[in-house]
């Protein structure tokens, strides 16, 4: 049982759970909590070890037998030592190390997400989750935008990071990746998004609530769309905007429109 | 200027930020930051009196110079008491003290939302943001929902609070309220929200993920809809979720279907 804050698997965490540079050098990330471990598993995700306390739940210690099944390094460490690393208020006794590989994009996705300078990880995380649940194929974070692969930004995911592909670009390899594709800016002055046509394959960008979208997006977009609200001060923070947007999209190509 | 914490203005703030039965008992609650002060302001909310401290920005600054001139008991409170009792990480220096009134409903509303058991403040603020966004002309809190005047749901509701009638109600109350009005409850068993009727007058009741809508909530309700969703396991956080809800009523109300 690991019992010491210098033991270098728990170092590792400790980095991992930081900086997303720590992340990048490692190649690695912490997934924490038994539904995050859980879905990982489900998509056989790449895990370098696990790591488990006495606190752990009947559930977790099921997945803690599975993973040893799989052959994976499973440790003990001590309840006040994973306390000290953990994330979250509420530790649920587990987290898993994992390799930072990306789920290939499909040929011809026909509906990817931007999220263009989203700073914050609850709503990058809450646009991921919609765009596992809207059908979206593929998510470019642009380099302004903050690391997907931050614990806040994971565990608002709910699993989205391991079921759609994730892939950091440029905007140089965006403008490559967009080519032949529609590209639609959220933006308030833009076109009502009931009133679009959004069936073609395309990339739907959504800016940060503050500043709306960057000028690389911009220049990228060939149509801006706006949710229609009602009041002249509304607006709608960017996770729920990009999420009605993402649904809007799905609906469309779900349901005969004339 | 207010320099201790025993000062009576200050344990009343202190008092109204915390439990719901606080602010019942003093028939007031807080709203902190320049852009709540602001919507306050704009409707014409009864305030008890104001609070600001020397960190405060030029924009509140001109506010402090409206509210004196609207005759509203304004305040300077020295930076560390402010601190001392702000709810907020980075406090804007400014704070006022409102009557805890419910604005009228509209006779013969035709948009209703009931948010079902949402006891994350965070959650309910998204929903209330959204509901006046999206026209939602009353919104009643039943008994088990967390309380709408808690400091953390003004702030993820951005206003919508002085925008919004929001009445709490039991569920008797709102049985009587609902005759005669379409109640659909928000269900990952229900139609597709994009194949059912939306545009009579009604009401959108939403539960919380975990458990879902209450069994009050399900008595009244005449139809249960759902989000269609890409893939099995996928599933949407309560404040997501009712805002993609919201916006489809929306949509189908301002759209001409066939």
């Amino acid at each position: 049982m690991i019992t010491s804050n210098q033991n270098s698997k728990i170092k590792l965490v400790r980095a991992l759970l930081g900086r997303s540079k720590e992340r990048r050098e490692a190649g690695a990330f912490v997934a924490e909590g038994v539904r995050l471990v859980e879905e990982a598993v489900k998509a056989n995700w790449t895990c370098r070890f696990a790591l488990y306390d006495e606190t752990l739940s009947e559930r977790g210690r099921s997945q803690v037998e599975g993973l040893k099944l799989h052959g994976v390094d499973v440790e003990e460490v001590s309840a006040s030592v994973m306390k000290s690393i953990s994330e979250t208020e509420a530790p649920q006794g587990i987290l898993t190390v994992l390799e930072l590989t990306q789920l290939p994009i499909t040929n011809h996705p026909n509906f990817i997400l931007i999220p263009d300078q989203i700073r914050d990880p609850g709503n990058l995380g809450t646009l991921l989750r919609s765009a596992s649940a809207s059908g979206v194929q593929a998510v470019l974070i642009p380099p302004e935008t903050t690391d997907a692969f931050a614990p806040k930004v994971l565990r608002s995911g709910m699993g989205a990071h391991f079921r759609v592909p994730i892939h950091s670009m440029n905007w140089n390899e965006i403008e490559k990746f967009a080519s032949g594709l529609n590209v639609y800016v959220a933006d308030m002055d833009g076109r009502s998004c009931w009133e679009t046509d959004l069936r073609q394959p395309g990339i739907l960008i959504v800016g940060n609530e503050a500043e709306g979208a960057s000028e690389s997006a911009r220049k990228l977009a060939n149509g801006k769309i706006s949710i229609p609200m009602s009041g002249e001060t509304e607006s709608l923070n960017a996770g729920v905007a990009g999420s009605v947007l993402m649904f809007e999209v799905m609906r469309q190509r779900s349901v005969n429109i004339e």
